[in-house]
This record gives C-alpha cells, sequence and structure tokens, in this order.
C-alpha cells in the first residue's frame, strides 16, 4: 500500500486544460483512487470554477495549486513523467507503456520523504508541447487500439487521467474477492435431490421417453453440474417435492 | 493479444444512463481499447442523439443496440458481469475486484466463436438495481480508496468504463518501451570527458578551492553519473573545449 503520505507525493499536473469539466473530471479520479495534489498550469486564469461543482472532489478542487508555467509547477518534483499519445512527438525521451511506468513511480514515492513524483497530461486538443516535454525525465504512454488511418489517437483527459491513477494504485487498493457466503451444498444432499429429480422424471414420463438421459449416473452428473450451495439445494428439494406432491394428489 | 472478433463479441451495456455525455464517454474509451459492440438499455428513448457527437466514437454509437430490458440485452452472452461500487448493495454474487475479473473475461470470449460476454453498468445516480443484478453471472468493481464518512464510493461512469476496458487489455495491447535511440557513450569518450573537464577545474583554480571534489577518480565518477549518451557526450566535449579556448586566449 501506498501510505497517504506518498498518495500526497504524488501530483497531477495539469497543463493548459481548457475545458472545466475535464479539471474537475481529473479531480474526481483523483478523489476515487486517494490523490490529493492537484497543480494547473495555466498562463491565464485557469477555467477552474466551472469545475469546483464535480461531486466528491471538492477538497482536491479547493486545495489546487495554480502555476503560469510547467517549471514552477514540477520545481519540487524529483521525477516528472510526461504523458503522451505514441507516435505524437519526435520522441527524445524514453518512453514506457503505463503498466511500466507505474512500479518507478511507486518506488520512487517511497524512496523518502523529499521524492516527489509530476505526472504532466496536456491540453485536450495539443497534448504536451516539445518545450513542456523537456521538463520531463520521461514518458508514459496508455497503450490504445491501433485504427487505420488514424495517426494521433488519444484519449479523453479525464479519462486518461482515471486510468493513470488506477494502474498506479491497483496492485496496492487490495480488496479481498467477496465470495458467495453461502457454503456449496454437502454431496448428501445432491445425492437425495437426484433420488427426488429422478422420481420426478419416472412419474412425468420423461423417463420413458428420453431413457438416454435418465441414467442415474447422468441425473447425478446434472446435479452436480448445478453448482449448488447449501441453501439453494434446499430450495430445489422443496419445489420438486412439491411437485411430487402434485403429482400424486 | 485478444482478436478483433474476440474483441466484437465483449459488450458493454450501459442500463438507465442518463447523461448523453457519459454514453458518449463510454463510446469513446471503447474505441480507444478496441471495442465496437455498444448496447443501451433504456425504457424510454435514451438520450443518444447528444452523445453522436463524441468524436472518434462515431462509429461504436452508430453502431449502438437499444433494448427495453437488461434480459433482452443480455439474451445472447454467456457470462454477464455487473459493476457495483462495494457496499452499495447486499450482495447475493460474488464479487471480484476488476483484476481478477478481467481474465475471466478474457479466457471466456477465447473459448469459442458462442461465447458472448456483456459488461453492465448502471446508471450515475442508482448504480445497478438488485433486478438488474439478478440477470449477472458475477459481479466486479473498481477497488478505490476508501474516505471517512462516505459509504456508496462510486465513480463516473465515463471514467469506470475507460478504467475497466483498460484492464481488459491491459496485458493484450503489447507496445515496446521505446527507449532512447542514441547509444550510451563509450568509456574512452568518458575518459577523455573526465580529462578535459579536470583540465577546466585546474585552469579556473577550483582545484584549489575544493581540492577534496578533485580527484581524479571522483571527477571521474562524476562524469560517469551524467549517464551520458555518445551524442551528448560529443557536445559536452565540445562545450568544455570551448570553455578551454577561452580561458587560455
Amino acid at each position: 500500500m501506498l501510505t497517504e503520505q506518498e498518495l500526497n507525493r504524488a501530483c497531477i499536473v495539469l497543463v493548459r486544460a481548457r475545458n472545466p469539466s475535464n479539471i474537475g473530471a481529473a479531480a474526481r479520479a483523483m478523489h476515487d483512487f486517494g490523490f490529493s495534489a492537484l497543480r494547473v498550469v495555466n498562463q491565464f486564469s485557469p477555467p477552474f470554477e466551472g469545475a469546483r461543482s464535480a461531486v466528491d472532489a471538492a477538497d482536491v478542487l479547493k486545495k489546487a495549486q495554480v502555476y503560469a508555467t510547467v517549471a514552477e509547477a514540477v520545481a519540487d518534483c524529483t521525477l516528472v513523467l510526461g504523458t503522451t499519445a505514441v507516435g505524437e512527438r519526435n520522441l527524445q525521451h524514453d518512453l514506457l507503456p503505463l503498466s511500466e511506468a507505474a512500479p518507478r513511480v511507486r518506488s520512487e514515492l517511497r524512496r523518502d520523504a523529499s521524492a516527489r513524483v509530476a505526472l504532466l497530461f496536456g491540453s485536450e486538443k495539443t497534448g504536451l508541447s516539445n518545450e513542456e516535454l523537456s521538463h520531463c525525465n520521461g514518458l508514459l504512454t496508455i497503450p490504445m487500439q491501433q485504427h487505420e488511418g488514424v495517426r494521433h489517437p488519444s484519449m479523453n483527459l479525464g479519462q486518461a487521467v482515471a486510468v493513470c491513477l488506477y494502474e498506479l494504485v491497483r496492485d496496492e487498493l487490495v480488496m479481498d474477492p467477496v465470495t458467495n457466503p453461502a457454503a456449496p451444498a454437502p454431496a448428501e444432499i445432491l445425492d437425495r435431490l437426484s433420488t427426488r429429480l429422478a422420481e420426478v422424471l419416472e412419474k412425468t414420463e420423461y423417463t420413458r421417453r428420453h431413457p438416454g438421459s435418465c441414467d442415474p449416473a447422468e441425473v447425478r452428473r446434472l446435479v452436480r453440474r448445478m453448482g449448488l450451495n447449501a441453501e439453494d439445494a434446499q430450495i430445489w428439494m422443496g419445489m420438486l417435492r412439491q411437485v411430487m406432491w402434485k403429482l400424486d394428489g
């Protein structure tokens, strides 16, 4: 698990974001995955107020910091990674797929309390410029499907932030799978159920019409394949008992 | 790699989505990660037209199918998984974190051409109802940060779809890391650079002031730590040569 302190030292830097709803979406993804340090680089006053309505993300937006330049926004960061679409630039940096960049980010965050990582996201239209990329130690990209005739694939800004942050905490936010609490039915109940089913098949003359599928072993396998839990097995027993009662009536 | 046919048999089912821009965002994420089968369940005419403007996702939206009920939308599917926020329901299904559900989806898609998987996403406000969940074989959730006092965390719909689809193809869309094409500088050049630097330090009397950091081995290590590629090493050589020339002049 990344600690709260480590998560707080991962800065999401939005460079020239134009759409307030994208700033809000980025803030919401940060909230969802436990990040708090939002930095916005905009030469003019950023389209910020419009984003403040983002549900759940009020805390992140309130603490957001505004910078005039990328250099200022990343000045205190010890690892600066730019996000880019493959093929978008003449790359002069190493480029890692997100899943390989994430462990580097985590190990830098864990190095010590002086470590601070910046993840840069460019504007919706143009991404990060070469000048902006020159402040980066490296680049990462979210692998996407190649579509014929499309040279510059790119993701929606809010979705790209969500996917990147998901990957950063993917193996961290451990969660135990919740399995159905009902215990599997014991074999004895399944045997009784098979017997009961065989009786119904006999009674309804299904057996006479489909002798092939009424071999006792076949019926037993059919019941086993239901994968019943103990509770559901009892329910099926009751249903079949009721059917027999009606057939006998 | 999931083949195109396999990707086409993974259906993204939006149930009672209210916001056209969310339908558009889901379609865009599908396009980004190579999915094509969008199904929309809305009792009344879905808020569809508003979404048609979604950049890049026109193909996905054009082929989208509309259903009145969940039952109809998943009728031809062999594995139906509902997405849910942890704690949102009294769970009566197994619940897997996304990263564990993804391999099951992929192996079902690969089983044979009759396999078809549905991933259900509920409405922005309420998620999937218990009735809707009853059509599912299992549930998956995107692990999120727990915030104090928040019982029902939930993600933005478009972001949730993006994260789920990213996870499905995460290990599939293989991409070779692009490493800086410049070869590392050979040791011989680094040695010459160290010598040249030592000359400059001597000439500028840095050596006299900081004798401790001017030991030849120290200078050599300093130069090694620059991690220079061959091209940059030549540039540094030229710079130092110029400095010496000016100092001698």
